[in-house]
């Protein structure tokens, strides 16, 4: 599935024209040859169409954005403060973004000062330079199973030996991280670090529970092994308070990564990593090297939104539109899944993480389901090791809680018809 | 030198200090061990003293926008398409702006489809992954002597062995590039790719010669070397019309890249790469990798800019600025500058690539120069093998003529009282 934007005349064709043999084929960087394009890059091409329920993707919804004072700020931000916001900046990022993050940080417990902060383009970008600083071919970096997409193409991008540990409902198993440490250490190797999601996880749906987080910080302390907390949907959390985060109580064994994508706008791209001082400082070496620096003017606009805005009372209002989409997503799995299928009950997110029966393979259904106008991602791009065919991701973030229930009844529909030709025709069916 | 923004109070002290021993000192990877902080990043701090006159930075005058228009503009945008200003894009980048991005490539006569572009995060961000998908540790890339400095350090953080090749004032010398290439292959290793600055050379001032252009090409072409054309500074030349690009002549050897940072805004951070389809494939998966997408919120506003604004005639208007600023620096530098100094004359961009007399070091001379209140960068961040320490790059870009005459003025004095001490004391008195 390749993205078409549009249709391409005779007189606009390409002057350079895919050949039949690449002349730099023998010429690319090893790492390059692991490339292959993910079911994400793939799925936001079918999540476009507008006759197909998508629960794929795993964009936010930001037209709940006020979005004509949003663009009453920004146009006055660069009336005012053009010279500056459409300048280049440090690489570390903006100094008063950084001040302001720290008190969006506080939420969660966290006490950062401005200079432990780095921007960066996204979370995603934290990801690619933590990678690049840490990652040497075939080096072990333990993740939860399953884990973030986008984390995991990040450290095979590196040829990271990507080593996954047993989640729960309750999120990452200790016991299981422990004895993936015992196996990496026995194998005479030592991971450079743990990558976790522990709040409302994509693409498992569950949350690490309060009495596992000192308890993973000890292994992980004991073991030397540096943690990476993702944490992309933290202040989006359908119950209470925001959970404590594990960076509040280590903070030189912790590298925290925090995005506006969810809580403001994805098409910012302003991330942040919280760093111990020497990560830190080759953090921003990396950044600087791989793009000079983050956009002022994206930075500033974030600056500005969380300096002038009520953007704790805008969280609050994309809490309860996304618990009212979550409250409509498992209403309809109760109401309409087949026997055989089982799903997390996220507390907060984006995410419902779907088992289906067994013998249901979820890549090779998903043809069938676009054909029925329903999308979703598939378990197996979770997964660095093939596993997950029986999984698949449902994302409610986006879709208005009737197409949800739309959505789910016809993925229902499409489950029962490939369950019943598996007991009509066993496995030769084609859904494995 | 650190970048310091604002006094630390005793209650704001970081809660990571800075350790006397690194807990994670033994687990960088391999590439990270060699990043070191670059001069234009210590640079930008001093760049920022008001008192300073810095010929240093490299940041367009973007004061000389109509900001009031680009805020307003910037204003619509948001609040009649936030919903997708805000939002994720695909990594290739948005569509539209690629299609407006093909009418800026037309002054330079490259016939290019949007479908061949990769929007990247300013052209660093194209260095960067070019460097991802074609270089190895070890591996060969061939650059001009002098060189960006950015690219040199995306090269060398990809463990690349830089090889320098010579230019004169008509830019690179195809009889070197032979030679360069000759002696690689002659060691049994061959080049990756040749990295060239065309146009108002960054930091050299000088510009390839239109007889030289097919040359090079040709050159390339029989070793089967692909050209990566660096071009930021191409439609800010002073005299006629833009140099026809070396893309327009070879669309399956040659990258082109192109940014908005400095006929824009270089607060956008919106460059982009022209590349063969498989590379550009490749650029894109990595492009994915490393970032996710780039900025909706800025990729619109450039179409937005370059759909609705007079760029055409704002690019004269920068034109007309930097030349007359260029005019300021050399009418400066003839009027003041001691005997034994050389300089080029830029025929459009930023830089003026200044010759010492002999014995004089730039980078050692640069503490007396900010004490006397004026900035440059020291020739030997733009040489990969140390050499360049007789150059100092002046950018003329930011500051006022009357500033760049005060500030030549400055560094004249400097330069003056250097080769005194030279002459009374020997190479001892220590600008060596």
């Amino acid at each position: 599935m390749r993205i078409q934007e549009k249709a391409v005349t005779a007189e606009q064709q390409p002057t350079s024209q895919p050949q039949r043999i690449d002349r730099y084929v023998g010429q690319y960087a090893e790492r390059a040859v692991g490339m292959v394009a993910s079911e994400i890059r793939a799925l936001f091409a079918v999540a476009a169409r507008p006759e197909i329920v998508s629960l794929a993707g795993g964009s936010p919804y930001v037209a709940a954005l006020p979005l004509d004072v949003v663009g009453g700020m920004v146009g006055k931000l660069v009336a005012d403060h053009g010279a500056q916001a459409l300048q280049y900046c440090t690489a570390q990022g903006d100094a008063g973004l950084r001040e302001r993050i720290c008190d969006v940080m506080a939420l969660e417990e966290i006490k950062a000062h401005p200079d432990e902060i780095v921007v960066t383009v996204g979370s995603q970008q934290a990801l690619d330079l933590l990678a690049r600083i840490f990652v040497d071919p075939g080096d072990v970096v333990l993740v939860e199973a399953p884990s973030y997409v986008g984390a995991l193409g990040a450290f095979a991008s590196y040829q990271a030996d990507i080593v996954h540990v047993a989640m729960d409902d309750d999120g990452l198993i200790p016991e299981a991280l422990a004895d993936a440490i015992r196996r990496t250490e026995a194998s005479g190797r030592r991971a450079k670090f743990l990558y976790t999601v522990p709040n409302f996880h994509n693409p498992a749906g569950v949350t690490l529970a309060a009495a596992r987080r000192h308890r993973i910080l000890d292994i992980c302390r004991r073991a030397g092994l540096l943690v990476v907390e993702d944490n992309p949907y933290g202040l989006l959390g359908f119950d209470g308070e925001p959970m404590r985060a594990l960076r509040a109580d280590d903070a030189e064994g912790v590298v925290y990564l925090g995005t506006f994508s969810k809580t403001f706008a994805a098409g910012v791209r302003v991330g942040w990593a919280v760093a111990p001082a020497a990560i830190r400082e080759k953090l921003i070496l990396a950044a600087e090297s791989a793009v000079l620096c983050h956009s002022s003017f994206a930075q500033l606009t974030v600056r500005e939104y969380l300096s002038t805005q009520s953007w704790r009372e805008q969280i609050k209002d994309f809490r309860e539109l996304y618990r009212e989409r979550r409250d409509a997503t498992l209403e309809a799995l109760a109401g309409m899944m087949p026997p055989g299928c089982h799903w997390t009950r996220p507390a907060g997110g984006f995410y419902v993480w779907l088992r289906l029966p067994d013998g249901i393979n979820a890549k090779a259904m998903l043809p069938r389901a676009i054909s029925s106008r329903v999308a979703y991602v598939p378990g197996t791009g979770f997964y660095a090791d093939g596993s997950g065919s029986q999984f698949a991701r449902l994302c409610y973030s986006l879709p208005a809680p009737d197409r949800i229930a739309e959505g789910v009844r016809r993925l229902a529909a499409v489950i029962e018809n490939e369950v019943q030709l598996l007991e009509d025709f066993g496995p030769a069916a084609g859904t494995r």
